[in-house]
C-alpha cells in the first residue's frame, strides 16, 4: 500500500538549444510520464503557473515550449541554480512500497539504493546515476547542460569522486550546489565502508598527454598546467613552442597525425543546419592567414593577487607567464563563415540574430565571442593549425584551435571540433562562470551580473631582474668620494587586449615615487611569421638599466660601503622594482591589487612590484675584500 | 659699403601639404631670391648636405621637393623647433648698410626697426611682420604652419601682445620657442614708451559670442571655457543644450542663421580634388543619422591631477564637469565620404593610401581621426547638425560639427568647414602637442613621441554629495544603545572610451580599504533619442547611499555623539568619498593621479576622492537640542 509523502515539483527550464529534437530530452519525457503515473497530483491549479508551468505540452512535444524545454527532479530537498526556474508545488506521493524505517540517521526522506542497482545507471542507461561519497544523483537531466560535455557519462553507474580528485575544478562550492539539485538519495548503509563506497580504479585520461620541456614551471601535472619561465619571455619575441605556456582543462585529445587531414569540423548554422570541413579542406580552399598574437590566460599573475591584497582567491597561483607569443597559422574564421553560408555583412552591421559564436573542443571545453569580433576582417580571428611556423603541438590544439587575438585566451579554443552561431553566449561554464570579475567586496557573487571576459585590459610584468655587486667609481680629483651603487638589470613584457599599442613602460624604483622609461625593444623579426595581423595582437617587450644608489635598498639604508657587517645583520639586502605599462588610448594599470581583487582571482593587472635582493654573504666578501 | 657679417643659414622643412601651390608658398621663393641676391656664400658643398638641403629646386618650384617645401630664416640666433630640420652654415652676410652702432644694450647683431616700418608689414604684405615687447618678428614662414591658420595676420603690421592678451593659449614657453625662431631685430629706441611699444586697441573678436547660461561654471571668459555643474549632471542622461559643457580654443564663429542651408563643405581628396556640399546637401541627400554620445575634454579633472599630486600641469583647471552627453543629430561622415568617392571598404581593410581624416573649423581650430574609425560603419562618426532635438547651439558648432563617438572630444571639431583624406595626421598643434600625455617624469617632452589621444581611457566622477545631520535610531529594548550615523548620499558619471560598455562602480568611504558597489541608473528615455548608436558612447550615471558611522568621520572619530563640543574643535567633520569604475574590458581607473601626472595635465581618470563634510555649527545645535 502506498503511503502519502510530502513532495515538492521542481520544474528545471533548460535553454531550447540544448535539447533541439524531443530525442535529445527524453528525461523531460520520462519524467513528465513518471509523474503521470506515479503521483495523485495533478498540473498547478492557478492561471499563472499553467502559463509558466504548460507541462502537458511539454510531454506532447517532449521538449520545446517557448525558447525552452522542461525537465523535472523530484526531491523536498532539490534546489535549483539559476538560470533554471524554480516551481514549488506541494502535493502527495503515493509510493508503490512502504516508507521504510532505516537504521542510519541520514535523511529519512530519501530512499536507499544498492550500489548494484546504481551500476545498472552506467553511462549506457537512460537514466545514468552517479555517487558522490554516500549520496545517490540521478544526472539524466544535467548530461546535456554539463560543460564537459557527455564525458561525465563516464563515471555513470559509480562514484564521481576520483573522477573528480583528477578534474579538481569540479571541487568548488557551485559544483556541489549544482550536483545537489539531482539527489534521489543515499547508498545503502550496507555497502558502505566507513560510511563511503568502495572506489575502484579508473583508467587515467590523462595517459596519452605529450611529454613536456622540462623547463616549463608546472602549477598542475592533471590536466596539464604550466608557466613559460620569466628568461625565455625576456628571450624571444617569439615563445618557442615548448615553452609556450600550458592551460590545459582535461586531457589533450589523441588525434594521430596520419589522420589529422580528416579530421572534421563542424559548423552548425542558427537553423541547426551543418556544414563539415575537413582540415584538408580547410587547408585547400581557403587562404592561409598568418597573425602575430598574444595568449594570456585570465589568472595570469593570479598569485600577484593574492600575495599583495593577503586575501585568497580560487584558481591556479600563476605568476607573470600564464602569457607567451606566437605567430599562427591557418585561416581566416570569417572567410570559413562566409563559404558556410553566414552572412558576414549583415552581422558587421548588427544586423543578424546570429550575436555569439561557440567553439567546442574535442575534449568537453567550450566558449564563446561575439559574432562582431568573428566576421570583422580587421579583427584576424585564425582557426589555426600551426605554430610559430611548425605544425600545431598537441598540448597547444592539435589539429585544429581558435585564435583570437586580444581576447582573453579562453576564448581561443584548442582542438576545435564544433562550430555553432547563436542568439546567446555558450552556456559553459568557461563562458557564464569562471572568466568574469566581481569587486573586491563581492564573495557571493550574481555571476550573471558581470559579463565573459574578452578583450583584455592592459598588462605589464617583471620576468627578470639581476642586481650586480657593489661597486664604487674611481675617485676623481675635484669631487668628493665616489658612493657605491649597484647595477640592476630588469626586463619584462607589457600588452594590452583589443589590439591596442603599448606605447609606454614606466619603471620605478623607490614604489612608485618616482618613475624612468624602460626602452621597448623591437620585435624579433622571423622569417616564419611575415604577416602580423591588423592590429596590435602582440606584446612588447621591454628592458631597464639602472645604477641603484646604496639608500635605494631597505635593509641598508644608513650605512655606507665600508662598514663592518656583522653576523646579526639580514642575509639579504633588497630593493623593490614597479612596472606599469600604458597602452594608446592611456589605459594604465592601476596601482593595488587589492583594489581590483576579485574572488576568482581574475585580471591581476596592478602595478608589478618585484623584490629583488643580492645574497649578504657574497656581499660581505666584496666589502671586506676592499678595506683590506 | 658692406660689411662682412657671420651668418648662419637655417633651412625649415614644412610638409608638403601645408603649400602645395608654389602661390602658397612665396616665403620660400623669396627668401631663396633674397639669399641668393644678398650673399656671397652658394649652397653646402657637401653631398649630404646638397641632399638634405636641395635648395637650388626649391627656387625653380617654389615648393615641393619631395614631400617638403623649404623656407629660409636667417639670424644668428635663431634655432627651429621639431619637426623643423635645423641646418647651421657658415657664411658671410654682405650688408648693404653701415652696420648700426646702437645706443641701446639690446644684441647689437640685431637690426631696429621703427614701428612705421613694421606697419607696411601688415597683412596684406608679402612679408607679414609682427612684435612682441620689443622684438619684431617676421612670421612670413610661420603663417602657414601656424595652428590659428591665417588669423595671425591680423596681428601683423603691429604688437602680437594684446592678441595673446585674449588667446592666453599662446602664453606657454615652446609658443614662446616658436616666435623667437623668426625674431628678425628690435624696435627702435625712439618708439619705445618705458621699454615698450604703445598698444593699440584691437577688436574683440569675441563681441559676438552667443549669450550663456549663468548656471554654467566659467573657466575663461575669452575663449569661453565652462564646466556643466554636477547638480546638472545628476539630473538628466542628456544633458541639457545649455548647460552642456563648453570648450572653446577662439570665438564663435558668426552664421546667419537664414544662410546656413548653403553653408559649405568642402572635402578635399588625396588627389587635391575637392567636393562641396551645402548643408541642405547633406540634409537632403543622406539619410538622416541619430547617435547619443559623451563628449569629454582630455583634460576634464585636471584639477585633480595637479592638487592630488602637488604638482603643476599646464591647461585649464577643470574639476568634473568638462563632459556631459547628448543626442547628436546629422550625418554618417562615412555615407558622405562613400559620395565623394571615397572607398570605405578599402579603408576599412587598412589597403588605402588614406590613414587620416582631417577635420578644419571655421575660426582655425584642427584636428584628424583615423580614416578606420571615420569609415567604419560602427564608428558611428557623424557630422552633425542638431543636438537634442535642436539646432546645434552656436556654442557647439553651429552649423555643422563632426562627432566622434568615443574618442576625445578634441577630435569632434566644430564649426567644420573642411575635411581633407591624408597620408598623415593633421599637422596642427592640437593633433600633434596638446592632446598627449607623458610618463611622470617627463617634463621637457618630445612630443612625437606620444601617440595623439584619440579614445579614451575609463574615467568616473562623483558630481554630487550630501551629508545628512546625525541621526539616532530609536532604541530598542534588546540592544545597546544605537550609534548614531549620518546618511552619505553621492552620484556621478561613469565613462569609458571606444565604446566600451561601464559594467560596474564601486565607492569606498574608507579611502579604498573596503568597497561597495553604487547603483547604476537607467538611462533617460528621449523622445528625440530614439536612436543610440553601434556601441556605449553615452556615460553612465550612478548613485550610492550610505548611513556612515560615527567612526567615519577624521574629526571626531573617537567622541560619541552625547559628547559636549567646545569651540576650539574644527568646525567640520569631513569624510571622503571614493568612486572608481570598470569597463566591459575590465580596465580600471589608477588609484593615484600622481603615477599617471603629465605636463599637461591630460586624462586625469585616477579614483575621485572627494572630502564631504557638515558644518559643526548646526550639529552642535543638534547635540545640545538633544542633551537638554
Amino acid at each position: 500500500m502506498s503511503t502519502p509523502t510530502p513532495f515538492r515539483l521542481l520544474c528545471r527550464a533548460v535553454p531550447k538549444k540544448t535539447c533541439v529534437r524531443p530525442a535529445q530530452c527524453p528525461s523531460a519525457r520520462q519524467a513528465l510520464h513518471t509523474f503521470k503515473t506515479n503521483f495523485t497530483s495533478s498540473v498547478p491549479k492557478t492561471p499563472k503557473a499553467r502559463t509558466r508551468f504548460p507541462f502537458h505540452n511539454a510531454l506532447l512535444v517532449g521538449a520545446g515550449i517557448g525558447s525552452f524545454c522542461i525537465g523535472i527532479s523530484l526531491s523536498p530537498q532539490a534546489s535549483f541554480d539559476a538560470p533554471s526556474v524554480l516551481f514549488p508545488f506541494n502535493g502527495v506521493f503515493r509510493e508503490t512500497e512502504e516508507v521504510r524505517k532505516l537504521a542510519d540517521n541520514r535523511d529519512h526522506a530519501l530512499p536507499r539504493f544498492r550500489l548494484s542497482e546504481v551500476k545498472e545507471h552506467d553511462g549506457k542507461s537512460k537514466h545514468p546515476w552517479v555517487t558522490r561519497g554516500d549520496k545517490v544523483y540521478d544526472i539524466t537531466d544535467w548530461v546535456a547542460a554539463h560543460p564537459g560535455g557527455k564525458i561525465i557519462l563516464t563515471a555513470a553507474g559509480g562514484s564521481i569522486d576520483r573522477y573528480w580528485d583528477l578534474f579538481a575544478i569540479h571541487k568548488q562550492q557551485y559544483v556541489y550546489d549544482i550536483l545537489e539539485q539531482y539527489l534521489i538519495g543515499y547508498v545503502h548503509s550496507a555497502d558502505l565502508i566507513d560510511g563511503k563506497p568502495p572506489q575502484d580504479a579508473i583508467e587515467d585520461p590523462f595517459a596519452q598527454d605529450p611529454e613536456r620541456n622540462p623547463a616549463l614551471i608546472t602549477r598542475t601535472a592533471t590536466p596539464r598546467n604550466a608557466e613559460t619561465p620569466g628568461q625565455a619571455i625576456s628571450d624571444s619575441f617569439l615563445t618557442p613552442n615548448d615553452l609556450f605556456y600550458v592551460r590545459n582543462h582535461m586531457w589533450v585529445p589523441v588525434v594521430p597525425e596520419k589522420e589529422s587531414d580528416a579530421y572534421c569540423l563542424t559548423i552548425e548554422m542558427l537553423d541547426g543546419t551543418t556544414k563539415e570541413y575537413t582540415l584538408k579542406d580547410l587547408k585547400t580552399k581557403f587562404p592561409k592567414r598568418q597573425v602575430t598574437a598574444v595568449l594570456q590566460c585570465s589568472g595570469n599573475r593570479r598569485r600577484h593577487m593574492s600575495e599583495d591584497s593577503g586575501r585568497k582567491t580560487n584558481g591556479l597561483p600563476w605568476q607573470v607567464g600564464a602569457i607567451s607569443n606566437a605567430s599562427w597559422e591557418g585561416v581566416s574564421l570569417a572567410d570559413v563563415l562566409a563559404d558556410a553560408g553566414f552572412k558576414n555583412d549583415e552581422a558587421m552591421l548588427g544586423r543578424s540574430e546570429v550575436k555569439h559564436v561557440h567553439f567546442s573542443a574535442m575534449e568537453a571545453y567550450g566558449a564563446s565571442i561575439p559574432i562582431k569580433k568573428a566576421v570583422d576582417p580587421q579583427g584576424d580571428v585564425l582557426l589555426a593549425y600551426g605554430m610559430n611556423g611548425q605544425t600545431l603541438p598537441r598540448d597547444h590544439g592539435f589539429p585544429l584551435r581558435t585564435i583570437v587575438p586580444g581576447h582573453v585566451a579562453a576564448r581561443s579554443v584548442k582542438w576545435l571540433s564544433h562550430i555553432t552561431l547563436s542568439e546567446e553566449e555558450s552556456m559553459s561554464q568557461f563562458q557564464r562562470r569562471d572568466y568574469k570579475c566581481f569587486g573586491p567586496n563581492e564573495t557571493k557573487v550574481d555571476w550573471d551580473a558581470a559579463p565573459a571576459i574578452q578583450e583584455m585590459p592592459i598588462q605589464s610584468a617583471i620576468t627578470t631582474a639581476k642586481l650586480d655587486k657593489p661597486k664604487v667609481a674611481a675617485p676623481s680629483n675635484d669631487q668628493e668620494t665616489p658612493k657605491p651603487t649597484q647595477d640592476l638589470d630588469v626586463s619584462g613584457y607589457a600588452f594590452s587586449g583589443g589590439g591596442r599599442s603599448i606605447i609606454r613602460v614606466d619603471i620605478s624604483v623607490d614604489n612608485g615615487n618616482s618613475w624612468s622609461q624602460a626602452t621597448i625593444l623591437p620585435d624579433h623579426k622571423d622569417e616564419n611569421a611575415p604577416e602580423r595581423g591588423s592590429a596590435d595582437w602582440a606584446w612588447k617587450r621591454w628592458k631597464f638599466n639602472t645604477a641603484l644608489p646604496r639608500s635605494a635598498f631597505t635593509e641598508y639604508e644608513k650605512k655606507d660601503i665600508g662598514d663592518n657587517i656583522s653576523n646579526e645583520e639580514p642575509k639579504k639586502r633588497c630593493t623593490t622594482v614597479v612596472v606599469k605599462a600604458t597602452d594608446e588610448v592611456y589605459n594604465t594599470q592601476p596601482d593595488t591589487q587589492a583594489a581590483i581583487w576579485n574572488v576568482r582571482g581574475n585580471l591581476a593587472n596592478a602595478w608589478h612590484r618585484m623584490q629583488v635582493c643580492t645574497e649578504c654573504e657574497e656581499e660581505k666578501k666584496k666589502t671586506t675584500g676592499k678595506s683590506a
